[in-house]
Order: C-alpha cells, then structure tokens, then sequence
C-alpha cells in the first residue's frame, strides 16, 4: 500500500514530525515538499527525501536553494508555490502543516485537486471550513485530523454512527497559567507562555494554548471535521494530556483515546489511516501517569475560548475574523508590542467591528481575514481598552 | 428493526434488567423466558411480555405456574427446557444470564441453533469457549458481550481490524478488599464480601469480584470472545469502575469505555447492536467522577486472578475446572461452610488434580466440570491445606 505525500509546512513542527514518520515507514514517500523560513533545514530533506518539487517562501531564495537541491527537482515559490505542491499530481495525500491562515488556500487546493488531506492546519477549517468539507465532499477527498484531540475523536468514532453522536469532549491540558489568577495573567511574557506543561509544538499554536484560543479554534475545527454543532462540542480540562479527548454516543456511552503525547502518534495514524501500523513510539504506560483528572475550564480568565463558541455561534466570516485577529495579536505579544491580555480584548473589539462580513465564497472570507487584520493592527497600534 | 428476543435467567439480576431494556423499546419483543426458583416474578414477567414459551427450573413448579401464565404460553422445565428456550424457533437473540456452569449447554445450544447471543454468562466461555465460538463460527451466530468490560473492548473495537490489537485491558474495581491486608482476609464474612463497591450484581459474581476470580474468568471469556491470546490481556485495577475497559492497538493507541456502572448500557447495546438507542439512563457526569485513579492488582492477596491465569495457560479443560471449583467454594463460603481465602485453595488443589482431563468435546468439558464440583466438595469437606 505504496502512498505518495505532499509535505506542507515541511521544515516546521508538524513536518518535521511527519518526515520522522515517513521515513520510519518504507511504503510512504515524498513527492513534494514546501518549508518555510529555514532554507537549511529544507534543503536538508530535499536531498534526504528527494521530491520532485520544492516549494520556498520567498522568490529571493529560489537561485540560492536550486543549485542544492538534488538534480531534477524542481523549485517554486510563494502562495502560487504552496498551491502547485498541494495540487501535485502524483500525490495521494497531502499533509497540511502550515501555520495559521496561511494554511487555507493551499488545503482548498488539495481537497479541489482530490487529494486526501492530513490536516494539522485548523486555522483552514476554522476560517473556511463550509468551503473546505462542502469541495471535500464533491471531490471525494477525505480529511484526516492531525491535531490530537480530533484525531483522538477520529479515532473514537471508527465504527460509529456520526448521527448517534451526543457530544464531542475536547480535552485542553488548560495551558501553564491554568492556576494562575486573572491579576497575574496580565504580567504573563512570552517566555512563560512558551513553557506549555505537556506538549511541545511551535510557537503559534503554544501560546494560544496558553489563552485557550487553541481550544476554541479546535471546537470550531471540529464543526466542520464531525458535523455536530456547537451546542454539542464541550471542553474539559484535562492538565496530564493523557486522554486526547472523548465522544459521548446517544446511548449515553463514552469513548476515549489515551497515549504519549506525541505528534508522531496522529500523523501516522493519518498517514496510513484505516491501517494501525507498529509505533515508533515509546509504550504509553497508564500506571506511570498518575491519576486522570478533569474539571471544567474557567471562562473568565480563558475569554478566548467563549469568543470561539461566540464566532462560530454567528458562523459566516466570523471564525475567520476570530481566527485573524488572534493571529495579529499573538504576534503583537511574541514582539512584546501587547501584553497577554490583550489578545482576547483585541479580538473581541475585531469581532464587534468586522465579524458580520460576507461570506459567499472563499473569497469572502480571505477578504474578511485581511480586514480582520487591518483591524486588528489598528487596534493593537492605537491601544485596546478593555 | 423489530427484534425477538429469548431470555434465559428472566428472574436474575442481568434478566430482570434485559426486561427493562426490553420494554423501553418497542422493537424489541420477548418470545421466551427461562426464569429460576422465583416462581412469582416469573409469572408477573409472564403476563407483561406475554412469551410463547416459558422455562422454569423443577419440573415441580408447572402445575402452579401453568394456570397462571397467559393462555397459550407453554410451560417447559429443567435442563432440556433452558435448551428449547435457547432454540426458540422465533427468536432472533438469546440473551443468556444465568448463572454460572448451568449456562454452558444453553449458550452452546443457542449459538448451535444459529441464534445471536447477548452473553452475560461468562462461564459458558470460560469453560466451552474453544467450542461455542467455533461453533458459532460454522453457523454464523454473533456473540455480542453483556459484561460490562467485553462490552467495552467491543465497543473500543468497532472500526478497528482485530489483527492490530497489542492488548486488552481489563478494568477491575478492586472490590470490597482492595485495601485489606492478607492477614485479615482469612476472617471476611459474606455480608462483607457481598457490599459490592460500584456494582449491583447477584451474590455468585459479587463474592468473584470480592476474590478477583471474577477477572480471571474474565481474562478467560477475552480469549475467547476477542481471539487474543493470554499474554496480551492484562488486568488493571481501577477502584471507580469509571473506565470499564480499554484496548491497545498497534500503534500504540488506548482507546477506552467509560460511562455509568449501570448494566442496563451493556444490556441495550447488545440488543441493539449496531444501533445505539437513546439511553435510559441518567447521563455520565466525567466532572463529578473524580480523578481515573489506576494500579496493578496484587496477585498475592488474590491469587484467584493467577490461578485464571494458569488455567488458561494450561488450556483444554483447565478452565472448566477452575470455574467449577470455584462455584463450589464460592457456593460453601457463602453458606459458611468455608472461609475467604479457601476459596483460592479449594481451586488450587482441584486444578492440581483435576486440570488435565480431556478436552476433546463438550462432553469432555461437561464430565470435567462434575468431576470437579466432586473434588472441591470433597477438598472442602475434609478441609484444605493452604
């Protein structure tokens, strides 16, 4: 069962990940990868892996990349570069580990193309998620979740009705100021948000790990990816990580997924997805875990993760307002331009201003996520009350 | 999907609670019930679901009860009778609760006559396994588990290829002594092995759990039921039976049951297997439960989970010996005619003596269980040396 991948987002987190478990596996190969910043890195597994095509993210680096890049590999750049990667003909599947709203042209294309996606990149599904599941429908392509917690409702609901679903669980390891108080948290710097308890993923998505939006882009995320509303998507709180997250079926029976926290563990499972292969990874050893503890999230220190349930309540461009303005005030923090809380009040006051944009069509809603933006960095130059 | 069922051990604690599944959903219908010394509940049952055919243990008590069940119900007795209950022509399902050894001929029967069996008579498995299941096999009989923990691997497996199982996982609440000391376990009386600490059951299973024998003639019906040899089924004791099993798969994933310690789920989802049924039960509550604690079972204290164990090792009639020993000790415990910790050594001796009879046939497996029941009366009449 030979599978040909594209590799987006190759030199980050989730691709570095995914390159470990291709070649761990001699029936997956690369047909294409597209890295971003880290030309080193990038070339590095051109000439490891061998793809036909090569994506970088400038045009600047295409002559200093080309001449080291194995003969016959062909080098493309830019938005128009993740797109010819994501559309490649000889691929299967295409793992999407972009960061951000980055990520939804490219995975559209790969679902339009027909290809089967391994989908670690929300943010796609969170701003554009009617558009991505509706061409994914009408093309046959499948999307597998990357993301642990939906690829642990994935597999939950293998062999299951999706129409005897009650609930979807979505476990949060509630960040490392999960016991910090609401005064302490606007003193919060990077480097303490940085420091996520249980999982070691990029930057992006670790600090909003820390202010929960990670948790609220996965309830929209998994609208789109299991079809159950709102209303049906709940979060617990779960500090261990070691239940991923859970289903409660219609018969009022619960289903959860447990393991290492591992990316490697939900790549490989999308990668060769219906088949369980033997892991690379160490046993998940259940007496060694201590016990499993839940509660509920705390949504007044965690606004976040209420302004998700809320844009996906109002639904249209809404989430991918959300989703922008998190974005440009994430980065604003990381810079040290804003202080912690000043994410979810810059994404509120973005949310008031632009979340009733059009939402016709995919453009609609990259032309919402730039003003989102604009918004957003207005916002965060002039000051955000709160 | 109208479904006929037959219901042997109506009267018992799995089958009154099968009727009450049962008359919640009016696709499912009775055809026949085999009930035990409760000669009034029988009739009350009777008379509710009006059956063809009724089934009771002495031939003594038809007079009484054939002018009290509805006109038209044939009232049939004994052994023979539990078997024609299990071949009711009309039947689509037999759910089989009775109790202990005296289920083997019924289940076999059942599966025989190429019924589905909803099982929750788990020594039919322990000591016929190799032979129920093979039959089924030729006859293309479903076994869809009622104990709560094979009811929760089959529903962790739904979707998976069993091929790709690295282990099951047993959940065992510890019962009523998980913290007792061996010293003090020589003087438990019934009254304290019977105060069950999360689950209702008659009083047989209920003194199994007390020793752990119960998980060892677990381990036992997972052989047979998941096709998983003894060295990946494991046992982990889990004191809130919250958790009511779990599955390992290859590639190191955990997926795990939870819910309510209610049997009526398990009862209802064999019934309506693929289906899941809106519950009639009240909702699990994850955050009320308290922290999932797990730890290994002390095999010391319980040696009856090892002995399990070694049966299985053992194979052929092991099993049927083990299971037959220990319904006698258990039966003389609970008459005080045998301290707690001589059940184990009532089993020990008889496995010794007994445990290599021949195993060729049902037959075989049927004179082996009375031989048994002979050597454990005998070892516990003129006293057991530890």
């Amino acid at each position: 069962m030979a599978k040909s991948l594209a590799v987006l987002g190759s030199t980050g987190s989730i691709g570095t990940a995914t390159l470990d478990v291709i070649a761990a596996h001699p029936e997956l190969r690369v047909v294409a990868l597209a890295g971003g910043g880290n030309i080193d890195r990038l070339v590095e597994q051109a000439l490891r892996f061998r793809p036909s095509l090569v994506a970088v993210r400038d045009g600047g680096s295409v002559p200093a990349i080309a001449g080291r890049v194995p003969a016959g590999t062909r080098v493309v750049h830019g938005p128009d570069g993740l797109v010819e990667v994501a559309r490649h003909p000889e691929a299967d599947m295409v793992v999407c580990g972009l960061v951000g709203a980055l990520g939804i042209v490219p995975t559209y294309a790969a679902v339009d193309a027909g290809k089967d996606v391994a989908l670690a990149n929300k943010e796609a599904l969170v701003a554009a998620g009617a558009f991505v599941t509706a061409r994914a429908r009408e093309t046959g392509a499948h999307i597998l979740p990357v993301d642990s917690e939906h690829n642990a409702i994935h597999q939950c609901l293998r062999g299951e009705d999706p129409a005897e679903i009650r609930a979807l669980w979505l476990t949060a390891s509630g960040g490392p100021f999960r016991t910090v108080d609401r005064g302490a948290l606007a003193e919060v710097t990077p480097e303490q948000a940085l420091r996520h308890p249980t999982w070691v993923m990029g930057p992006k998505i670790t600090i909003d790990s820390a202010t929960l939006m990670n948790k609220g882009l996965e309830v929209v995320e998994a609208r789109w990816l299991f079809g159950v509303g709102a209303d049906r998507i709940r979060v617990v709180v779960h500090p261990k990580s070691v239940v991923h997250s859970m289903v409660e079926m219609a018969d009022g029976s619960w289903k959860a997924q447990l393991g290492v926290t591992d990316m490697r563990h939900p790549i490989q499972y999308a990668l060769t997805y219906p088949r369980r292969l033997p892991a690379m990874l160490r046993p998940f050893d259940l007496l060694a875990a201590g016990p499993l503890e839940f509660e509920a999230p705390d949504l007044e220190r965690f606004p976040c993760l209420a302004l998700a349930y809320e844009a996906l309540e109002r639904g249209g461009a809404a989430p991918a307002v959300l989703n922008a303005a998190n974005e440009v005030a994430v980065e604003a923090f990381l810079a040290r331009r804003a202080g912690f809380l000043d994410i979810p009040a810059t994404i509120r006051h973005v949310l008031a201003r632009c979340g009733d944009a059009p939402a016709e069509s995919l453009d609609d809603i990259l032309a919402a996520d730039r003003r989102a933006r604009e918004a957003a960095s207005h916002v965060l130059a002039c000051g955000v009350k709160p």
